[in-house]
């Protein structure tokens, strides 16, 4: 059966590759014994079930192996048909150019983007970790309990984003985290001795992992038993398996066969090879049949345990401990409004240290509540206190520590959320570019991962202009899907956490390192609009001011003070989400800033993004050059954004 | 010598950091006997000629130790006051937060963001490599010839884009490249045991790097030793170098000390360990001298042979070689637009095609541009033909094979524009946010990088949203300095080369998958405006249609049918480079976009940026969400994208 289900594996990817005019063709027919091995001998899955919460999973980090992928979880039985495979890469099935998470049934992440999915498999295998050891049966097993598997490529190993989340993965010994190295010596441009020679296999036992080399990569057997033995290593697990990219066609063993069509002369001959009907799309039905039985026969014992094992749980656990599960895997509308902080009314402090409080007390309420930093928790200030940190061998905490690794920090909350967690990291604003590829993932398959940006804008001062983001707030409402909040103050830090831990996609919090005193005038109610004023107009509407966080301040005073001075009567709005004000009906748009009236902006960033709320560049209050290394004055004067200059500016504007 | 001067490195780092209320102290009292040992016996330099061009490079990777930087190249003899040291960041003084380069001298290269400064000194050792073999004097040995010595933290080594950088300069045997890894256990949140307990020297053994381990960091003559013996290695050299942090501080060993100014308390005491006077900014001014005695002493010589050599080589060259010499290090105006290319005119190709074609040319006749891919070159069509690789021992070519690994391609690109070349780096548009920390150094450098970026729109089709941009151009034309070129065909990819090699700062030139047709109406020597018309009104202007890269002959296209269908009179605006039209005079901008008139902006892509030149978003025809996979019009279709929906779009709009 095995060489049958290969083969068909293979002809099904090629077939599909070749009625679509493109895809990758060398993984198919290179990498097909892994996929093979992991889904016939080891896989739980339950493809009635797609989302079972104890299946294990499969990461296809190479992803543009698609075609492969898509040919197994049709073999094996998930809900794609036949008709899907011969639409790949058409809009209308279930088969997408790459994998997409909630598109195609057994796809348990989108990838593509070289080196995310390994990185976010590392997230998933923490995720495990921690429910594994959360909730317990009575007999002190744990309910939940499955296996993390990826299958990588040269590329996906060439990344660094995948060695960040490899070494911190060794760090925390996670032992449930397989990985399948298809290690064919060739990329898209060529061998990989042009540029990938160092050795795999030392490097991942440098970063403690449990190795493995299956020398021969059509070999079933000797890539079953490495896997068997590497259940066993108590190690995370690389397995370098020696393939032959394209292996079967006249182009086996070169670059070309990565991602171009084969001729239809080479399919004839490739399926000759394989000794399969020449047939496009031929499924050889008894042996699919065979195939899915032996995955049925292995999973439904796991399945059926886990069926008896839930209501054993569910049955026998306190009231408490069901609504922790619950908030995992069913969860409900959290109220961050009516929860008390415990924040004094009065304070004056940054928003990152307000934001600090807020979390600890949401980690209290919200058990899947859980994050870390990228080595800035002292300056971010998310260290969750009275939560223990997550280690090695301890998944108990709520703490996570990701070293200086912004990138795969992205990634693993990525994992973190495809497991059940609304996880959280953090780092400084101007570091965000580091995470932009994850922080993509997150929106592209609008996962509830909360990114918490501190020291917002220049007025860091003296770290300089490597320091002090500029147009990172661009960067991130840009990029679609993603909900970028910038506070005023804490009762503004409330709103945006009430909507934050209410929604399904992913939050950008953007906090600031200088202090800001909590306004009489913000409302938290009022963030879900994205918009609203903290200062009406007192007797006549002559000009708006839009603002966002430590700017609603600073325009607040200035309204205020060109009021008294010279009679200007301002509107002042205070803007913590864009995204969520211009999804609001026109009609509230347009009562907040009515057409006609000069309309300022006021934001220590960039303008890109602000103009669609101005008439010309003079209205906008903003900063589209690199900051300076110097006291906060001096920067502020640098960038023209001192308050007397501001407050100048808009004067002149009337 | 050593110790007083090492002390005096220490006392005045740290009392920098007292004055300026902020800092690292913790690493002037680590690895503080690091760079001592590193300029007081290796360095060849020559502070009264700090650019020289053989002079030895030093990276502080750990570029919050700038304060330990600044004191050593005060005491090295740089032309740094003591003035400059007492207002360590503020502005006006040459002593900013994080080292930048052009601001103060001996500074080699901006740093900050971890893991830059390896990653760009990768750079630097291959341009070292490969100016070593370009110039060679008549006895055959090479005219230019030095090491780049970096200085590394955990925070450098746990970040992906070292580990990249590094595995790739493994590949190549850069054997002029030696890093000191300040090794102290402890990273700004606390213990490395928490985040980083890979075994560093067999990593970096497995990435074929010679290693050392000093295990006493006060030990100069073990440190100077590890230096030597790695000179001689072959290879690449990491020096692991055991320090403490915070060394002599009360605070010593711990997190706290990293970021945190120390007690005035402390900095007597540990003064008093030092041996040194207790007085703010003192100077050994003997010892001083004995420290600049040894570094001209040795520097001298090498300097003296340089000058001969350099008159020898000036002299007996050919003058097509001192023309090769002097691209590098004294260019002149290029003229790209009246270059041959040998191009059809009539032509219809995809503008990454044309673009192939276009820097094979320049290739030959640009003696500095050099570059590759990131494992793409296939499909970016950037292998420049006729060239050869760049590989280990054989360092003659102009091909660097970046390998999958986007993020040290942009950084290796600083590195070699810091080096005197002219670099070009490709990959996907999309995946442009893996570079974005090296794209925000080009541009806080100015260096001139060109960055080429292809499959610039969802036109790519069947590869889905992960390989479709959207939100990509907003990112990078919302980078300050960055110049982002979208050209319409072969006559734009022409200016844009013209604008773009005689730029000093970085560039990305976003070129298409899908061909399009060289138009009758578009002029190289335009580009440089930024903007202007391909399609003028005929007889009135009734609106203006903006269009980048592959939608200018969409739009001109559509303002043909509509001025035949319903005599709306369109004037159609090229706009390759949006930078460049913004600079430009008010009245040049005025005469070609005149306020009052009705503006419509085509681009397949991010809104964002764009309402500048509209009244409202329906005249923006772009794209903000992701993409779909699909076939072209399945994906346009998606997008409300394709020619009828636009051209319907227009026409509604008068």
């Amino acid at each position: 059966m095995d060489n049958k289900t290969i083969s068909n594996i293979k002809s099904l990817g090629i077939d599909m590759i070749d009625q679509a005019g493109s895809g990758h063709p060398g993984i198919v027919l290179g990498a097909a014994p892994l996929i093979y091995t992991v889904y016939a001998r080891h896989m739980n899955i339950n493809t009635v079930d797609p989302t079972w919460i104890c299946r294990d999973r499969f990461v296809l980090s190479a992803g543009h192996g698609s075609a492969m992928l898509y040919a197994t979880l049709y073999l094996a039985g998930f809900n794609i048909s036949l008709d899907d495979l011969k639409n790949f890469r058409r809009v209308g099935y279930k088969t997408p150019g790459h994998p997409e998470f909630g598109h195609t049934p057994g796809v348990d992440m989108t990838t593509g983007p070289l080196g995310q999915g390994i990185a976010s498999a590392v997230g998933m295998a923490i995720g495990e970790k921690i429910l594994e050891n959360k909730f317990k049966l009575s007999d002190g097993k744990p309910l939940i309990n499955y296996n993390v598997y990826a299958l990588v490529g040269d590329g996906d190993l060439m990344e660094g984003v995948s060695y960040e989340a490899c070494s911190l993965a060794g760090t925390l010994n996670l032992d449930n985290l397989i990985v399948l190295y298809d290690s064919n010596n060739i990329s898209l441009d060529g061998d990989t001795s042009n540029t990938f020679t160092e050795n795999v296999i030392e490097r991942f036992n440098a970063m403690g992992w449990h190795t493995e080399k299956v020398l021969n990569g059509t070999n079933v057997e000797d890539i079953d038993k490495a896997i068997n033995r590497s259940k066993k290593s108590g190690k995370p697990s690389l397995i370098e398996v020696k393939t032959i990219i394209g292996n079967g066609s006249v182009n086996a063993g070169k670059n070309i066969v990565h991602g171009k069509c084969l001729s239809k002369e080479d399919i004839r001959s490739v399926k000759r090879g394989l000794d399969i009907k020449d047939e496009p799309f031929y499924v050889d039905v008894n042996n699919m049949n065979k195939f899915r039985n032996q995955i049925v026969e292995r999973s439904a014992r796991k399945y059926e345990l886990w069926a008896r094992n839930y209501r054993e749980f569910m049955n026998n656990s306190s009231e408490e401990v069901i609504e922790v599960f619950n908030s995992f895997f069913n969860p409900k509308k959290i109220d961050i409004i009516n929860t008390d902080f415990n924040l004094d009314k009065g304070i004056k402090e940054a928003t990152r240290v307000t934001n600090g409080k807020i979390m600890t007390t949401i980690s209290k309420n919200i058990h899947n509540f859980i994050g870390g930093s990228a080595d800035l928790s002292s300056s971010t200030n998310t260290y969750l206190k009275d939560m223990q940190d997550i280690k090695d061998n301890h998944y108990f905490g709520k703490n996570i520590w990701f070293g200086v690794r912004e990138h795969s920090m992205g990634s693993i909350l990525n994992g973190l959320a495809l497991s059940g967690f609304k996880p959280f990291g953090s780092t400084f604003l101007t570091f965000s570019d580091y995470m932009k590829p994850a922080i993509r993932l997150s929106a592209l398959m609008n996962l509830p991962v909360n990114y918490i940006f501190t020291h917002d804008s220049i007025n860091i001062g003296p770290d300089g202009p490597t320091h002090q983001p500029i147009e990172q707030l661009a960067m991130l409402r840009s990029t679609p899907n993603l909900m970028v909040f910038r506070p005023a103050d804490a009762n503004e830090l409330i709103g945006c956490w009430d909507v934050m831990l209410n929604s399904s996609g992913p939050n950008a919090l953007v906090l600031s390192r200088q202090d800001v005193r909590t306004l009489p005038s913000t409302v938290p109610e009022y963030v879900k609009y994205g918009a609203y004023p903290v200062r009406k107009e007192r007797k006549q509407l002559h000009g708006i001011i839009i603002a966002t966080g430590t700017e609603v301040f600073t325009s607040l005073l200035i309204a205020e003070q060109l009021y008294n001075e010279i009679g200007l009567d301002l509107r002042v709005i205070s803007m913590p989400c864009q995204e969520l004000f211009l999804m609001q009906q026109e009609r509230f748009k347009n009562s907040l800033i009515p057409g006609g009236i000069k309309t300022i902006v006021v934001e220590a960033g960039s303008s890109f993004g602000w103009y669609r709320f101005v008439i010309n560049e003079k209205y906008l209050m903003t900063i589209d050059k690199f900051g300076i290394s110097g006291t906060k004055g001096e920067v502020e004067n640098y960038c023209n954004f001192t308050f007397e200059q501001i407050k100048e500016r808009i004067r002149k504007l009337f």
